[in-house]
């Protein structure tokens, strides 16, 4: 051992005695005979103190040491005559009495503190240095401590970690996949798997009962910001059971782990269906934490002179509480924010609650005061108020006030990073259109099964048919997603008919699960939850790339290993492929 | 919850309580007016009962419910008349008041009892049912309370548990690595890992000090028997630690897991260096449950009139304790054992020392009793003792008495599963030849320290050049490896250049690291455990098979699921690839 100690553990009661440390010099500090180094190490920071008095060939020493190079240090732990209340170790120092450079360093590509000078890039180059600061280091001690926490939960509940194949069969249905070329098997491929979900089913049909697995997974698309083609998720199935019993499991997991990480008590999480998060929050993963719920007015205001809402097919605002000190030039922004080409909203209607509590508005040449009045009780609009109001039409009218209720909470600063307001989201619709390709799509995956009291409508209006799905929403983010699936054969095939699949595709592709369902397969259901966002959010940041300690940049590449690259053509050769480039 | 009980839980204390019950059908006993249906889940098996004279209409149900179905029954727990004494549940029985099928089966395609009638293939085709199996569920819930035990361990001396990716660079150093093609970055290429080698030392420049992870790997290798294409590791790595401190820490986990496991306290490990191993067993993870250690002959031996030995760079043999009485028959089997092309030696030379303690031998006629009894004190021989030496070329002699010492202790039963007899070997050379390539090859990895004491010989005689680098045996086999590794770019640089890289291959596959170690890299060092041979070896077996969920065949196909399998050419041509089948 380098060390007798870490550089976070010595402390008055330690003075004394004789310790070695080792670490990395954060920074020193040189005065006419004194040096100080802060040794840093993942534990904290300690303080070397050199006195040219005491020992003037060590003093000189440490003073060739440059920064972030590695060193032991061996000495005496003195009481310091400046105590620093800001770290754990600022009571004490060490005359130091040996020192050794393990490792010396080079002036690092960017500063080493909280505080960087280095860039995005730079610091994703460099990761490896990035990952000395103390937050980013936190980020990853951070998601150790959910993993274990995860994990202790789930065992305790009778889950068992199962591991699943990485190398599986390619279904190109939903996302891309990532596929490996097989040597021996020359001209097939595997692919990586998306999710391990047909694995999972496999594993209740086999008897397994509770399965759980905190698993990679991989999805070759094209990123959007903070996606990442390698993700983790935390992927539990369970046998015998009903949609609440794995509602109440996982509402235990969540609440164990923001008590754990946070020692904070949630009540019980509340329920929201589908039809109500978009009437009322105009998309699928409300943001509770804050109000500014939609509220419709169609049939208060239709019919007036005002030719925007006679024309409009949903006409629907939030009230702003305590915001009527809008200036015009503020209204203005928040105008142009609705009219941005990825809302497309043609204007913002406004409404001011007074300190009198007279309503004013932007479109009163249409609406008088006695009508404002009852938008106000429509809206619960008292004195300093403001309402906001879009019309048009509904998908599209939705989404944008949804965006402007997240924007002013943002602004408002409603958004809370360290309030936690957890929300199912149930009774999802069981298909989507896909209108470019003409066809339904599984909303949620290809197994989930339908309500049963919507069967009789499968075929008359499969689009009103909600499955046995749920979300899992926190602080307006999905965290995790899950559904009770399909365990009849027959029931299957439907459903991949409805998909649009010929019985032959469905068979090549789904033929073992659908095989399988015939020899016995209990009611079964399942959760995942994506592990990078849910330990971001308990970190109390919306974006994940610093909780993974080796991030991909937006170009699905590792630009510090400088992956992917080009391979052999021995090994082209080997896997039976070569390259062809398109034009 | 389509149940109040799990099919393990119901004692005579439950005895009168209204209950439901899910689980399969594992088999139906019919009598005149009664049956019997053993109902299984993961957790047990129950007895639900069946009376005509209670109720004909339930019995007569009961009697078309195929085995291998699931099914939901409701019931009273009664006290049984005939206790079963081989089952936890086996003093109850439920009444049944109700019964509903939730999936019928048809009849599987081999019998799902322990002694099954399912050969392998089959077994491996339908995965599903196999896993209902007890004998192959409790395999899987061992992994999974090992997996626990090595991450509570872990966590709890400080170990973090950081996630290393999956898509990284090709670096076909070793075996062949997977790749996987980049549609973004077109005509390269990501690699699956062979192990996080290089991140988890990244990660200690980091300052992460204590890494570990249970992660899978992969490497495309042609595959001996109960090898896979894809396997998992507990992969951990130290900072500012030497060789002791790691044997320290591991001897810990492996303690703490037989310990759990198995209720049995082992002594401290020993320690053995490679060379030790080499000389008193032939190979480098020796079993030490049992002695048999070799004993060489060459001073005693050499100068007789026996040309055999005289003409031998070897001469070693094994005292096989109490096997004096071995037929002239079974001598002949083991020569032929050590004549097989495999091993390919010239004969067997063995001496026998009757109940008076008179040695008899093949060679008597070389050597008269004057000479044997001289042998006799070597071996340590007694009354009933069997003695086998072999002569020829060291390395080929020493394998062929390893394995036969290894036949031998398998067929005396010497290699008991329940008894656990770890060992440290330590001293590994560090390079070993190729001699097919004439070059010298890493025998850990390239990232493994010489010993400094050994640096001055490293140009001179690399071959005899030690490297801090150790397994750790059980019982045979080698359940974990590792080193502690170079971290200065000067001496990983001539590392590579003694492994045949030049400068530009060197810098343009590993240059990160090499850069990384400019910036202050703590001293560090590490082990790998291959996990699905450690819970072999702790439920019992050496086979790894059983104890992967979905394992692939000896042709790398998963037959369950048909991968690899062909994809599409929408996807080729995505990818930037096309099939090149050889002629």
């Amino acid at each position: 051992m380098y060390r007798t100690h870490t550089c976070g553990e010595l402390r008055l009661t330690e003075v004394g005695q004789s310790i070695t440390l080792s670490g990395w010099v954060q920074r020193r500090r040189d005065f006419g005979g004194l040096s100080f180094i802060d040794l840093r190490d993942r534990y904290g920071i300690t303080q070397l103190a050199f006195n040219e008095g005491v020992d003037a060939d060590i003093l000189s020493k440490a003073r060739l040491i440059n920064r972030e190079s590695v060193i032991q240090a061996e000495g005496i732990v003195v009481e310091r005559e400046k105590k620093n209340k800001g770290i754990e170790t600022g009571e004490i120092e060490i005359r130091v009495t040996s020192i050794k450079t393990l490792s010396s360093a080079k002036t690092p590509p960017f500063t080493i503190e909280e505080n960087t000078d280095g860039g995005d890039d730079l610091r994703m180059k460099y990761r490896y240095l990035d990952l000395r600061r103390k937050s980013v280091l936190e980020k990853l001690l951070l998601r150790n401590k959910i993993s274990m926490l995860v994990r202790t939960y789930l065992n305790l509940n009778g889950f068992a970690d199962i591991e699943t194949p990485y190398l599986i069969k390619s279904t190109p249905e939903g996302a891309r996949d990532f596929v490996v070329p097989s040597r021996v098997n020359r001209g097939q491929f595997y692919a990586l798997p998306q999710s391990p979900q047909t694995f999972k089913q496999l594993l209740m049909i086999g008897g397994l009962d509770k399965y759980y697995q905190i698993v990679r997974c991989f999805r070759d698309e094209d990123l959007r910001a903070d996606r990442q083609p390698e993700f983790t998720q935390i992927d539990c199935e369970m046998s015998f059971i009903k949609q609440d019993d794995i509602l109440n499991v996982f509402e235990g997991l969540l609440k164990h782990v923001i008590k754990e990480v946070h020692s904070k008590e949630i009540g019980s999480i509340p329920k929201m269906t589908y039809a109500t998060a978009i009437k009322k929050y105009g998309n699928d993963k409300p943001d509770i934490r804050f109000d500014m719920t939609f509220v419709e007015l169609n049939e208060l205001v239709k019919g007036s002179d005002f030719p925007v809402f006679n024309n409009a097919e949903l006409i629907v605002g939030i009230n702003v509480k305590g915001c009527a000190d809008y200036s015009r030039k503020e209204l203005d922004t928040l105008t142009s924010f609705v009219k941005r080409p990825q809302l497309g909203m043609s204007g913002l209607i406004w409404m001011k609650v007074d300190e009198n509590g007279i309503p004013s508005s932007s479109v009163k040449k249409f609406f008088d005061q006695s009508e404002l009045k009852k938008w106000m009780t429509e809206f619960d609009a008292e004195k300093g108020d403001l309402v906001l109001i879009l019309a048009g039409e509904k998908t599209k009218t939705r989404k944008a006030l949804s965006e402007t209720r997240m924007h002013l909470a943002e602004k408002l600063g409603l958004r809370k990073p360290m309030e936690f307001a957890p929300l199912w989201v149930v009774d999802f619709p069981l298909l989507e259109r896909d209108e470019d390709n003409n066809r339904w799509m599984a909303m949620h995956h290809p197994f989930t099964s339908p309500k049963p009291e919507d069967l009789k409508i499968i075929d008359s209006n499969p689009g009103a048919v909600r499955a046995n799905a749920y979300d899992l929403v926190l602080n307006g983010n999905e965290i995790g997603g899950g559904s009770i699936r399909i365990h009849e054969k027959k029931l299957q095939s439907k459903m991949f008919d409805l998909l649009g699949f010929t019985e032959s595709e469905a068979n090549e592709q789904f033929g073992f699960l659908m095989n399988a369902f015939e020899y016995g397969a209990p009611p079964h259901g399942g959760i995942a939850f994506g592990f990078d966002r849910l330990v971001a959010i308990m970190g109390g940041d919306e974006v994940i790339r610093d909780y993974i300690a080796f991030p991909k940049n937006n170009s699905a590449r590792d630009v510090m290993i400088e992956a992917p690259s080009q391979i052999s053509d021995e090994q082209l050769e080997d896997l039976s492929i070569s390259i062809k480039l398109k034009d």
